[in-house]
Protein backbone atom coordinates (compact mmCIF):
# COMPACT_ATOMS: atom_id res chain seq x y z
CA UNK A 1 0.00 0.00 0.00
CA UNK A 2 1.65 3.55 -0.90
CA UNK A 3 0.77 4.93 2.15
CA UNK A 4 -1.49 8.83 1.87
CA UNK A 5 0.73 11.68 2.50
CA UNK A 6 1.00 11.69 7.06
CA UNK A 7 -0.85 15.43 6.68
CA UNK A 8 -3.81 13.60 4.65
CA UNK A 9 -3.73 10.28 6.95
CA UNK A 10 -4.10 12.62 10.01
CA UNK A 11 -7.07 14.52 8.57
CA UNK A 12 -8.94 10.90 7.10
CA UNK A 13 -8.13 10.26 10.91
CA UNK A 14 -9.82 13.33 12.73
CA UNK A 15 -12.76 13.03 10.26
CA UNK A 16 -13.37 9.45 11.71
CA UNK A 17 -12.91 10.58 15.22
CA UNK A 18 -15.99 13.11 14.23
CA UNK A 19 -18.37 9.70 15.20
CA UNK A 20 -19.31 9.16 18.44
CA UNK A 21 -19.79 5.56 17.16
CA UNK A 22 -16.58 5.16 16.02
CA UNK A 23 -14.77 7.16 19.12
CA UNK A 24 -17.03 5.23 21.63
CA UNK A 25 -16.45 1.36 19.83
CA UNK A 26 -12.46 2.26 18.97
CA UNK A 27 -12.66 2.32 15.64
CA UNK A 28 -9.28 3.55 14.35
CA UNK A 29 -7.04 3.68 11.34
CA UNK A 30 -4.27 2.13 10.72
CA UNK A 31 -3.19 2.52 7.00
CA UNK A 32 -4.73 4.49 3.93
CA UNK A 33 -3.71 5.04 0.72
CA UNK A 34 -3.80 4.81 -3.06
CA UNK A 35 -6.96 3.12 -3.03
CA UNK A 36 -6.60 1.01 -0.14
CA UNK A 37 -7.16 1.59 3.69
CA UNK A 38 -6.88 -0.53 7.24
CA UNK A 39 -9.03 0.08 10.50
CA UNK A 40 -8.15 -1.79 13.82
CA UNK A 41 -10.94 -2.15 16.80
CA UNK A 42 -10.05 -4.09 19.73
CA UNK A 43 -12.20 -6.29 21.71
CA UNK A 44 -14.76 -4.75 24.28
CA UNK A 45 -17.18 -6.01 26.09
CA UNK A 46 -19.51 -3.74 24.47
CA UNK A 47 -19.40 -4.96 20.67
CA UNK A 48 -20.56 -7.98 21.76
CA UNK A 49 -23.51 -10.07 20.41
CA UNK A 50 -25.47 -12.94 22.66
CA UNK A 51 -22.71 -15.87 22.71
CA UNK A 52 -19.83 -12.77 22.97
CA UNK A 53 -18.67 -12.96 19.60
CA UNK A 54 -18.29 -10.15 17.68
CA UNK A 55 -22.02 -8.01 16.82
CA UNK A 56 -22.69 -8.19 12.98
CA UNK A 57 -23.88 -4.46 12.97
CA UNK A 58 -20.14 -4.02 13.86
CA UNK A 59 -18.89 -6.00 11.28
CA UNK A 60 -20.74 -4.18 9.16
CA UNK A 61 -19.70 -0.91 10.54
CA UNK A 62 -16.02 -1.99 10.10
CA UNK A 63 -16.60 -3.05 6.47
CA UNK A 64 -18.72 0.01 5.63
CA UNK A 65 -16.14 2.64 7.15
CA UNK A 66 -13.24 0.84 5.75
CA UNK A 67 -14.43 0.59 2.37
CA UNK A 68 -15.09 4.59 2.44
CA UNK A 69 -11.42 5.48 4.10
CA UNK A 70 -10.85 3.20 0.89
CA UNK A 71 -12.70 4.97 -1.62
CA UNK A 72 -11.84 8.31 0.27
CA UNK A 73 -7.92 7.99 -0.73
CA UNK A 74 -9.12 7.78 -4.51
CA UNK A 75 -12.45 9.60 -4.95
CA UNK A 76 -12.79 12.31 -2.41
CA UNK A 77 -16.03 12.93 -0.37
CA UNK A 78 -17.94 9.70 -1.32
CA UNK A 79 -21.57 8.31 0.83
CA UNK A 80 -22.12 4.55 0.81
CA UNK A 81 -25.52 3.94 -0.65
CA UNK A 82 -25.11 0.11 -0.72
CA UNK A 83 -23.32 -2.77 1.42
CA UNK A 84 -23.15 -6.56 2.51
CA UNK A 85 -21.58 -8.94 4.82
CA UNK A 86 -20.70 -12.48 4.49
CA UNK A 87 -20.74 -13.97 8.23
CA UNK A 88 -17.91 -16.81 7.24
CA UNK A 89 -16.64 -17.62 10.72
CA UNK A 90 -17.62 -17.14 14.42
CA UNK A 91 -15.61 -13.04 14.91
CA UNK A 92 -13.91 -14.09 18.13
CA UNK A 93 -10.76 -12.21 19.29
CA UNK A 94 -8.58 -9.48 21.03
CA UNK A 95 -8.18 -7.41 18.28
CA UNK A 96 -10.15 -6.91 14.46
CA UNK A 97 -8.69 -6.13 11.20
CA UNK A 98 -11.03 -4.91 8.24
CA UNK A 99 -8.94 -4.05 5.24
CA UNK A 100 -10.05 -2.79 2.20
CA UNK A 101 -9.98 -2.01 -1.30
CA UNK A 102 -11.29 0.01 -4.47
CA UNK A 103 -12.49 -2.30 -7.00
CA UNK A 104 -13.17 0.03 -9.51
CA UNK A 105 -13.64 4.11 -8.86
CA UNK A 106 -16.28 5.29 -11.49
CA UNK A 107 -16.87 8.81 -11.98
CA UNK A 108 -19.99 8.58 -9.89
CA UNK A 109 -19.86 5.24 -7.88
CA UNK A 110 -17.14 3.64 -6.71
CA UNK A 111 -17.07 -0.01 -6.00
CA UNK A 112 -14.94 -1.07 -2.99
CA UNK A 113 -14.62 -4.63 -1.06
CA UNK A 114 -13.43 -5.66 2.69
CA UNK A 115 -11.86 -8.43 4.61
CA UNK A 116 -12.36 -8.33 8.14
CA UNK A 117 -9.67 -10.65 10.21
CA UNK A 118 -9.66 -11.09 13.98
CA UNK A 119 -6.76 -11.71 15.72
CA UNK A 120 -6.08 -14.34 18.61
CA UNK A 121 -2.93 -15.60 20.03
CA UNK A 122 -0.74 -13.91 17.32
CA UNK A 123 -3.01 -15.51 14.86
CA UNK A 124 -5.15 -13.52 12.13
CA UNK A 125 -8.14 -15.70 11.33
CA UNK A 126 -10.51 -14.11 7.97
CA UNK A 127 -14.55 -14.01 10.08
CA UNK A 128 -16.09 -11.63 7.58
CA UNK A 129 -16.02 -10.30 4.13
CA UNK A 130 -18.23 -7.82 2.51
CA UNK A 131 -18.25 -4.87 0.11
CA UNK A 132 -19.88 -1.29 -0.81
CA UNK A 133 -20.99 0.70 -3.46
CA UNK A 134 -20.27 4.12 -2.66
CA UNK A 135 -21.29 7.68 -4.32
CA UNK A 136 -18.79 10.24 -5.13
CA UNK A 137 -20.24 13.63 -3.30
CA UNK A 138 -17.65 16.20 -4.70
CA UNK A 139 -14.39 16.14 -6.68
CA UNK A 140 -11.52 15.37 -5.30
CA UNK A 141 -10.85 16.85 -1.83
CA UNK A 142 -10.56 16.15 2.51
CA UNK A 143 -12.28 12.53 2.92
CA UNK B 1 -49.23 -8.99 13.22
CA UNK B 2 -49.75 -11.91 15.25
CA UNK B 3 -47.82 -11.60 18.82
CA UNK B 4 -46.13 -14.76 20.03
CA UNK B 5 -47.33 -15.28 23.66
CA UNK B 6 -46.01 -12.86 26.02
CA UNK B 7 -43.63 -15.42 27.93
CA UNK B 8 -42.28 -16.48 24.32
CA UNK B 9 -41.53 -12.62 23.66
CA UNK B 10 -40.11 -11.95 26.99
CA UNK B 11 -37.40 -14.16 26.71
CA UNK B 12 -36.83 -13.08 23.66
CA UNK B 13 -36.15 -9.49 25.27
CA UNK B 14 -34.21 -11.36 27.88
CA UNK B 15 -31.55 -12.99 25.16
CA UNK B 16 -31.86 -9.77 23.01
CA UNK B 17 -30.27 -8.19 26.56
CA UNK B 18 -27.53 -10.90 26.75
CA UNK B 19 -25.68 -8.76 23.87
CA UNK B 20 -23.86 -5.44 25.04
CA UNK B 21 -23.93 -3.75 21.89
CA UNK B 22 -28.16 -3.82 21.99
CA UNK B 23 -28.18 -2.53 25.66
CA UNK B 24 -25.30 -0.02 25.03
CA UNK B 25 -27.27 1.28 21.88
CA UNK B 26 -30.87 0.72 23.44
CA UNK B 27 -32.07 -1.69 20.92
CA UNK B 28 -35.24 -3.10 22.09
CA UNK B 29 -37.94 -5.64 20.85
CA UNK B 30 -41.43 -4.28 20.27
CA UNK B 31 -43.39 -6.94 18.93
CA UNK B 32 -42.58 -10.12 17.66
CA UNK B 33 -44.67 -13.22 15.88
CA UNK B 34 -45.87 -15.55 13.37
CA UNK B 35 -42.70 -14.35 11.15
CA UNK B 36 -42.63 -10.53 12.06
CA UNK B 37 -40.32 -8.56 14.34
CA UNK B 38 -40.38 -4.98 14.90
CA UNK B 39 -37.61 -2.99 17.48
CA UNK B 40 -37.02 0.23 18.21
CA UNK B 41 -33.79 2.49 19.11
CA UNK B 42 -33.68 5.57 20.33
CA UNK B 43 -31.64 8.24 18.86
CA UNK B 44 -27.83 9.01 20.81
CA UNK B 45 -24.94 10.45 20.47
CA UNK B 46 -23.18 7.86 20.35
CA UNK B 47 -25.26 6.19 17.53
CA UNK B 48 -23.87 8.93 14.86
CA UNK B 49 -21.39 9.15 12.48
CA UNK B 50 -19.40 12.38 10.88
CA UNK B 51 -22.73 14.05 9.63
CA UNK B 52 -24.49 13.00 13.16
CA UNK B 53 -26.83 10.85 10.93
CA UNK B 54 -27.40 7.43 12.00
CA UNK B 55 -24.21 5.34 11.45
CA UNK B 56 -24.29 2.26 8.86
CA UNK B 57 -22.98 0.04 11.18
CA UNK B 58 -26.06 0.58 13.37
CA UNK B 59 -28.83 0.32 10.56
CA UNK B 60 -27.08 -2.69 9.61
CA UNK B 61 -27.59 -4.00 13.31
CA UNK B 62 -30.88 -3.27 13.34
CA UNK B 63 -31.62 -5.10 10.02
CA UNK B 64 -29.48 -8.05 11.08
CA UNK B 65 -31.47 -8.12 14.32
CA UNK B 66 -34.68 -7.66 13.55
CA UNK B 67 -34.73 -10.13 10.76
CA UNK B 68 -32.88 -12.86 13.13
CA UNK B 69 -36.21 -11.99 15.31
CA UNK B 70 -38.67 -12.40 12.94
CA UNK B 71 -37.12 -15.34 11.95
CA UNK B 72 -36.77 -17.05 15.70
CA UNK B 73 -40.48 -16.93 15.75
CA UNK B 74 -40.81 -19.32 13.06
CA UNK B 75 -37.54 -21.19 13.02
CA UNK B 76 -36.30 -21.57 16.44
CA UNK B 77 -32.26 -21.31 16.86
CA UNK B 78 -30.71 -19.74 14.15
CA UNK B 79 -26.98 -17.89 12.70
CA UNK B 80 -27.23 -14.92 10.53
CA UNK B 81 -24.60 -15.91 6.94
CA UNK B 82 -25.53 -12.98 5.16
CA UNK B 83 -27.14 -9.37 5.21
CA UNK B 84 -27.03 -6.14 3.10
CA UNK B 85 -27.88 -2.82 3.49
CA UNK B 86 -29.33 -0.09 1.41
CA UNK B 87 -29.08 3.40 2.32
CA UNK B 88 -31.86 4.93 0.93
CA UNK B 89 -32.10 8.45 2.92
CA UNK B 90 -29.82 10.22 5.55
CA UNK B 91 -31.40 8.65 8.20
CA UNK B 92 -31.78 11.11 11.18
CA UNK B 93 -34.26 11.07 13.84
CA UNK B 94 -35.53 10.99 17.68
CA UNK B 95 -36.51 7.57 16.91
CA UNK B 96 -35.98 4.87 14.37
CA UNK B 97 -37.66 1.33 14.00
CA UNK B 98 -36.78 -1.89 11.62
CA UNK B 99 -39.58 -4.06 10.77
CA UNK B 100 -38.57 -7.31 9.48
CA UNK B 101 -40.63 -10.55 7.71
CA UNK B 102 -39.60 -13.75 6.79
CA UNK B 103 -39.61 -14.34 3.38
CA UNK B 104 -39.47 -17.76 3.29
CA UNK B 105 -38.14 -20.27 5.77
CA UNK B 106 -36.65 -23.15 4.42
CA UNK B 107 -35.70 -26.53 6.26
CA UNK B 108 -31.78 -25.23 6.15
CA UNK B 109 -32.16 -21.47 5.13
CA UNK B 110 -34.57 -18.50 6.45
CA UNK B 111 -35.10 -15.48 3.35
CA UNK B 112 -35.93 -12.58 5.42
CA UNK B 113 -36.03 -8.58 4.84
CA UNK B 114 -36.77 -5.09 6.75
CA UNK B 115 -37.03 -2.09 6.47
CA UNK B 116 -35.73 1.02 8.97
CA UNK B 117 -37.85 4.21 9.68
CA UNK B 118 -36.89 6.97 11.07
CA UNK B 119 -39.28 8.68 13.37
CA UNK B 120 -38.49 12.67 13.54
CA UNK B 121 -41.80 15.18 14.39
CA UNK B 122 -44.46 12.78 14.66
CA UNK B 123 -43.63 11.51 11.05
CA UNK B 124 -41.95 8.13 9.72
CA UNK B 125 -39.67 7.79 7.07
CA UNK B 126 -38.15 5.21 5.44
CA UNK B 127 -34.06 5.55 5.62
CA UNK B 128 -33.30 2.50 4.60
CA UNK B 129 -33.84 -1.27 3.62
CA UNK B 130 -31.88 -4.38 3.58
CA UNK B 131 -32.21 -8.12 4.11
CA UNK B 132 -30.46 -11.07 5.69
CA UNK B 133 -30.19 -15.08 5.23
CA UNK B 134 -30.28 -16.80 8.35
CA UNK B 135 -28.89 -20.78 8.82
CA UNK B 136 -31.46 -22.92 10.98
CA UNK B 137 -29.29 -24.07 13.74
CA UNK B 138 -31.81 -26.52 15.75
CA UNK B 139 -35.46 -27.15 15.55
CA UNK B 140 -38.04 -25.12 16.63
CA UNK B 141 -37.08 -23.54 20.32
CA UNK B 142 -35.96 -20.74 22.50
CA UNK B 143 -34.61 -18.07 20.26
CA UNK C 1 -50.35 -0.17 -11.03
CA UNK C 2 -51.23 2.81 -12.97
CA UNK C 3 -50.68 2.02 -16.24
CA UNK C 4 -48.23 4.22 -18.47
CA UNK C 5 -49.68 5.73 -21.44
CA UNK C 6 -50.24 2.81 -24.27
CA UNK C 7 -47.71 4.49 -26.43
CA UNK C 8 -45.44 5.04 -23.46
CA UNK C 9 -45.87 1.27 -22.95
CA UNK C 10 -45.17 0.42 -26.78
CA UNK C 11 -42.17 2.20 -27.30
CA UNK C 12 -40.47 0.42 -24.08
CA UNK C 13 -41.84 -3.18 -25.28
CA UNK C 14 -39.79 -2.30 -28.81
CA UNK C 15 -37.18 -1.27 -26.83
CA UNK C 16 -36.67 -4.02 -24.51
CA UNK C 17 -37.01 -6.19 -27.73
CA UNK C 18 -33.69 -4.52 -28.96
CA UNK C 19 -31.93 -6.64 -26.68
CA UNK C 20 -31.26 -9.95 -28.67
CA UNK C 21 -31.03 -11.83 -25.19
CA UNK C 22 -34.70 -10.90 -24.51
CA UNK C 23 -35.83 -11.76 -27.80
CA UNK C 24 -34.85 -15.78 -27.72
CA UNK C 25 -35.65 -16.13 -24.30
CA UNK C 26 -39.30 -14.54 -24.95
CA UNK C 27 -38.70 -11.90 -21.84
CA UNK C 28 -41.99 -9.45 -22.37
CA UNK C 29 -43.29 -6.46 -20.40
CA UNK C 30 -47.06 -7.05 -19.06
CA UNK C 31 -47.53 -4.10 -17.67
CA UNK C 32 -45.62 -1.09 -16.29
CA UNK C 33 -46.28 2.43 -15.02
CA UNK C 34 -46.30 4.78 -11.99
CA UNK C 35 -42.87 3.05 -10.22
CA UNK C 36 -44.11 -0.60 -10.84
CA UNK C 37 -43.43 -2.97 -14.33
CA UNK C 38 -44.15 -6.80 -14.58
CA UNK C 39 -42.79 -9.01 -16.74
CA UNK C 40 -43.46 -12.66 -18.25
CA UNK C 41 -41.64 -15.18 -19.79
CA UNK C 42 -43.03 -18.63 -21.02
CA UNK C 43 -40.92 -21.41 -19.74
CA UNK C 44 -38.63 -22.83 -22.92
CA UNK C 45 -36.40 -25.53 -22.82
CA UNK C 46 -33.34 -22.85 -23.17
CA UNK C 47 -34.15 -21.33 -19.61
CA UNK C 48 -33.32 -24.75 -17.67
CA UNK C 49 -30.15 -25.62 -15.53
CA UNK C 50 -29.22 -28.89 -14.76
CA UNK C 51 -32.24 -30.05 -12.93
CA UNK C 52 -34.38 -28.54 -15.70
CA UNK C 53 -34.96 -25.60 -13.15
CA UNK C 54 -35.09 -22.14 -14.67
CA UNK C 55 -31.39 -21.47 -15.04
CA UNK C 56 -30.40 -18.65 -12.42
CA UNK C 57 -29.04 -15.98 -14.90
CA UNK C 58 -32.31 -16.02 -16.38
CA UNK C 59 -34.03 -15.37 -12.62
CA UNK C 60 -31.10 -12.44 -12.66
CA UNK C 61 -32.11 -11.49 -15.92
CA UNK C 62 -35.76 -11.23 -15.13
CA UNK C 63 -35.08 -9.52 -11.82
CA UNK C 64 -32.47 -6.78 -13.77
CA UNK C 65 -35.21 -6.57 -16.13
CA UNK C 66 -38.22 -5.71 -14.37
CA UNK C 67 -36.35 -3.19 -11.67
CA UNK C 68 -34.55 -1.47 -15.07
CA UNK C 69 -38.25 -0.75 -16.31
CA UNK C 70 -39.93 0.23 -13.11
CA UNK C 71 -37.28 2.47 -12.60
CA UNK C 72 -37.35 3.82 -15.92
CA UNK C 73 -41.36 4.98 -15.43
CA UNK C 74 -40.25 7.43 -12.96
CA UNK C 75 -36.59 8.10 -13.75
CA UNK C 76 -36.15 7.92 -17.39
CA UNK C 77 -32.61 6.57 -18.69
CA UNK C 78 -31.15 4.51 -16.27
CA UNK C 79 -28.31 1.98 -15.98
CA UNK C 80 -27.71 -1.09 -13.33
CA UNK C 81 -24.84 -0.99 -11.00
CA UNK C 82 -25.81 -3.79 -8.84
CA UNK C 83 -28.41 -6.55 -8.56
CA UNK C 84 -28.91 -9.39 -6.02
CA UNK C 85 -30.71 -12.77 -6.44
CA UNK C 86 -32.33 -14.58 -3.72
CA UNK C 87 -33.12 -18.35 -4.68
CA UNK C 88 -36.05 -19.42 -2.68
CA UNK C 89 -37.65 -22.35 -4.15
CA UNK C 90 -36.56 -24.41 -7.31
CA UNK C 91 -37.52 -21.96 -9.96
CA UNK C 92 -40.03 -24.92 -12.04
CA UNK C 93 -43.50 -23.49 -14.00
CA UNK C 94 -44.79 -23.34 -17.48
CA UNK C 95 -44.90 -19.40 -17.15
CA UNK C 96 -42.17 -16.98 -15.24
CA UNK C 97 -43.81 -13.91 -13.40
CA UNK C 98 -40.85 -10.79 -12.41
CA UNK C 99 -42.93 -8.00 -10.41
CA UNK C 100 -40.60 -5.36 -10.08
CA UNK C 101 -41.31 -1.46 -7.78
CA UNK C 102 -38.68 1.37 -7.00
CA UNK C 103 -38.14 1.60 -3.59
CA UNK C 104 -36.91 4.94 -3.67
CA UNK C 105 -35.82 7.11 -6.77
CA UNK C 106 -33.16 9.56 -5.59
CA UNK C 107 -31.53 12.09 -7.62
CA UNK C 108 -28.69 10.05 -8.76
CA UNK C 109 -29.91 6.24 -7.53
CA UNK C 110 -32.79 4.38 -7.95
CA UNK C 111 -33.54 1.53 -5.34
CA UNK C 112 -35.91 -1.13 -6.83
CA UNK C 113 -37.01 -4.18 -5.61
CA UNK C 114 -38.94 -7.66 -7.63
CA UNK C 115 -40.56 -10.67 -7.04
CA UNK C 116 -40.21 -14.00 -9.42
CA UNK C 117 -43.14 -16.08 -9.51
CA UNK C 118 -43.80 -19.59 -10.93
CA UNK C 119 -46.98 -20.51 -12.92
CA UNK C 120 -47.56 -24.59 -12.49
CA UNK C 121 -51.68 -25.52 -12.65
CA UNK C 122 -52.95 -22.58 -12.37
CA UNK C 123 -50.51 -21.61 -9.38
CA UNK C 124 -48.62 -18.72 -8.35
CA UNK C 125 -45.66 -19.74 -6.15
CA UNK C 126 -42.79 -17.20 -5.20
CA UNK C 127 -39.85 -18.91 -6.10
CA UNK C 128 -37.12 -16.00 -5.89
CA UNK C 129 -36.43 -12.37 -5.05
CA UNK C 130 -33.91 -9.70 -5.04
CA UNK C 131 -32.95 -6.07 -5.75
CA UNK C 132 -31.34 -3.52 -8.23
CA UNK C 133 -29.53 -0.23 -7.66
CA UNK C 134 -29.40 2.01 -10.81
CA UNK C 135 -27.98 4.73 -11.63
CA UNK C 136 -29.85 7.70 -13.29
CA UNK C 137 -27.93 8.59 -16.99
CA UNK C 138 -30.47 11.11 -17.77
CA UNK C 139 -33.41 13.05 -17.00
CA UNK C 140 -36.84 11.69 -17.64
CA UNK C 141 -37.60 10.77 -21.08
CA UNK C 142 -37.95 7.51 -23.18
CA UNK C 143 -36.68 4.64 -21.14
CA UNK D 1 -4.49 -23.50 -9.65
CA UNK D 2 -4.06 -26.95 -8.87
CA UNK D 3 -6.25 -28.52 -11.71
CA UNK D 4 -8.78 -31.37 -10.78
CA UNK D 5 -7.91 -34.72 -12.79
CA UNK D 6 -8.84 -35.35 -16.50
CA UNK D 7 -11.56 -37.06 -15.42
CA UNK D 8 -13.03 -35.10 -12.98
CA UNK D 9 -13.19 -32.39 -15.33
CA UNK D 10 -14.76 -34.07 -17.70
CA UNK D 11 -17.66 -35.05 -15.96
CA UNK D 12 -17.91 -31.52 -15.08
CA UNK D 13 -18.07 -30.49 -18.24
CA UNK D 14 -20.41 -33.17 -18.89
CA UNK D 15 -22.63 -31.74 -16.31
CA UNK D 16 -22.47 -28.30 -17.27
CA UNK D 17 -23.86 -29.60 -20.39
CA UNK D 18 -26.90 -30.85 -19.31
CA UNK D 19 -28.35 -27.27 -18.94
CA UNK D 20 -29.87 -26.05 -22.02
CA UNK D 21 -29.09 -22.70 -21.44
CA UNK D 22 -25.31 -22.97 -20.83
CA UNK D 23 -25.19 -25.11 -24.27
CA UNK D 24 -27.55 -22.48 -25.92
CA UNK D 25 -25.34 -19.53 -25.05
CA UNK D 26 -21.27 -21.28 -24.80
CA UNK D 27 -20.57 -21.45 -21.66
CA UNK D 28 -17.89 -23.75 -21.39
CA UNK D 29 -15.23 -24.44 -18.53
CA UNK D 30 -11.37 -24.23 -18.87
CA UNK D 31 -9.90 -24.91 -15.83
CA UNK D 32 -11.67 -25.85 -12.50
CA UNK D 33 -9.44 -27.31 -9.03
CA UNK D 34 -8.90 -27.13 -5.39
CA UNK D 35 -11.55 -24.70 -4.80
CA UNK D 36 -11.24 -22.41 -7.98
CA UNK D 37 -12.92 -22.37 -11.43
CA UNK D 38 -12.62 -20.01 -14.66
CA UNK D 39 -15.46 -20.62 -17.65
CA UNK D 40 -15.55 -18.65 -20.68
CA UNK D 41 -18.16 -17.22 -23.28
CA UNK D 42 -17.32 -16.14 -26.71
CA UNK D 43 -19.84 -13.36 -28.08
CA UNK D 44 -22.50 -14.38 -29.20
CA UNK D 45 -25.98 -11.68 -30.28
CA UNK D 46 -27.76 -13.72 -28.41
CA UNK D 47 -25.96 -12.67 -25.32
CA UNK D 48 -26.84 -8.71 -25.59
CA UNK D 49 -28.76 -6.25 -24.34
CA UNK D 50 -30.26 -2.80 -25.90
CA UNK D 51 -26.72 -1.32 -26.67
CA UNK D 52 -25.40 -4.60 -27.96
CA UNK D 53 -23.31 -4.83 -24.42
CA UNK D 54 -23.26 -8.30 -22.59
CA UNK D 55 -26.75 -8.60 -21.02
CA UNK D 56 -26.64 -8.33 -17.11
CA UNK D 57 -28.36 -11.73 -16.69
CA UNK D 58 -25.79 -13.39 -18.56
CA UNK D 59 -23.10 -11.67 -16.63
CA UNK D 60 -24.95 -13.14 -13.70
CA UNK D 61 -25.14 -16.34 -15.02
CA UNK D 62 -20.88 -16.92 -15.59
CA UNK D 63 -20.53 -15.43 -12.35
CA UNK D 64 -23.30 -17.75 -10.57
CA UNK D 65 -21.99 -20.92 -12.53
CA UNK D 66 -18.18 -20.55 -11.91
CA UNK D 67 -18.66 -20.16 -8.39
CA UNK D 68 -20.91 -23.18 -8.56
CA UNK D 69 -17.97 -24.80 -10.29
CA UNK D 70 -15.40 -23.32 -8.05
CA UNK D 71 -17.40 -24.93 -4.80
CA UNK D 72 -17.97 -28.21 -6.40
CA UNK D 73 -14.22 -29.02 -6.60
CA UNK D 74 -14.13 -28.58 -2.43
CA UNK D 75 -17.62 -29.42 -1.81
CA UNK D 76 -19.22 -31.80 -3.22
CA UNK D 77 -23.16 -31.14 -5.17
CA UNK D 78 -24.56 -27.61 -3.90
CA UNK D 79 -27.17 -25.45 -4.65
CA UNK D 80 -27.17 -21.88 -4.90
CA UNK D 81 -28.86 -19.42 -2.81
CA UNK D 82 -27.77 -16.03 -3.49
CA UNK D 83 -25.89 -14.44 -5.87
CA UNK D 84 -24.87 -10.64 -6.17
CA UNK D 85 -23.73 -8.80 -9.29
CA UNK D 86 -21.57 -5.55 -9.58
CA UNK D 87 -21.66 -3.71 -12.77
CA UNK D 88 -18.61 -2.14 -13.22
CA UNK D 89 -17.76 -1.30 -16.76
CA UNK D 90 -19.78 -1.71 -19.85
CA UNK D 91 -19.20 -5.77 -20.70
CA UNK D 92 -18.19 -5.77 -23.92
CA UNK D 93 -15.41 -8.08 -25.86
CA UNK D 94 -15.08 -10.95 -27.78
CA UNK D 95 -15.25 -13.30 -24.92
CA UNK D 96 -15.77 -13.24 -21.17
CA UNK D 97 -13.98 -14.79 -18.62
CA UNK D 98 -15.02 -15.74 -15.06
CA UNK D 99 -12.65 -16.55 -12.44
CA UNK D 100 -14.18 -17.76 -9.30
CA UNK D 101 -13.00 -18.87 -5.89
CA UNK D 102 -14.01 -20.60 -2.76
CA UNK D 103 -13.51 -17.98 0.00
CA UNK D 104 -14.69 -20.48 2.62
CA UNK D 105 -16.23 -23.61 2.58
CA UNK D 106 -18.34 -24.50 5.50
CA UNK D 107 -19.84 -27.61 6.61
CA UNK D 108 -23.37 -26.32 5.26
CA UNK D 109 -22.77 -22.96 3.51
CA UNK D 110 -20.17 -22.14 1.01
CA UNK D 111 -18.75 -18.60 0.75
CA UNK D 112 -17.87 -17.70 -3.34
CA UNK D 113 -16.53 -14.70 -5.32
CA UNK D 114 -15.91 -14.43 -9.13
CA UNK D 115 -14.85 -11.64 -11.31
CA UNK D 116 -16.07 -11.48 -15.11
CA UNK D 117 -13.11 -10.08 -17.57
CA UNK D 118 -13.78 -9.29 -21.56
CA UNK D 119 -11.28 -10.03 -23.87
CA UNK D 120 -11.43 -7.73 -27.12
CA UNK D 121 -8.24 -6.79 -28.74
CA UNK D 122 -5.58 -9.12 -26.88
CA UNK D 123 -6.74 -7.38 -23.55
CA UNK D 124 -8.38 -8.47 -20.33
CA UNK D 125 -10.44 -6.19 -18.18
CA UNK D 126 -12.35 -6.48 -15.17
CA UNK D 127 -16.25 -5.89 -16.41
CA UNK D 128 -17.53 -7.34 -13.27
CA UNK D 129 -17.65 -9.05 -10.27
CA UNK D 130 -20.13 -10.98 -7.55
CA UNK D 131 -20.20 -13.24 -5.03
CA UNK D 132 -22.65 -16.78 -4.37
CA UNK D 133 -23.42 -18.49 -1.54
CA UNK D 134 -24.32 -22.15 -1.88
CA UNK D 135 -25.55 -24.85 0.40
CA UNK D 136 -24.53 -28.05 0.64
CA UNK D 137 -26.67 -30.92 -0.83
CA UNK D 138 -24.22 -33.78 0.23
CA UNK D 139 -20.76 -34.72 1.17
CA UNK D 140 -18.08 -34.76 -1.29
CA UNK D 141 -19.03 -36.35 -5.01
CA UNK D 142 -19.38 -35.73 -8.31
CA UNK D 143 -20.96 -31.87 -8.72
Amino acid sequence: MRDVPEDALNAMRAYLRTSAFNVVHGIEIEKAGAGEAELSMLWHPEAGQYQGFLHAGLIGALIDTACGCAAATVAGRVLASHYSVNCIRPAVGERFLARARVVRAGRTVVFTAADVLAEADGKRTLVANGETMLNVVAAQGAA
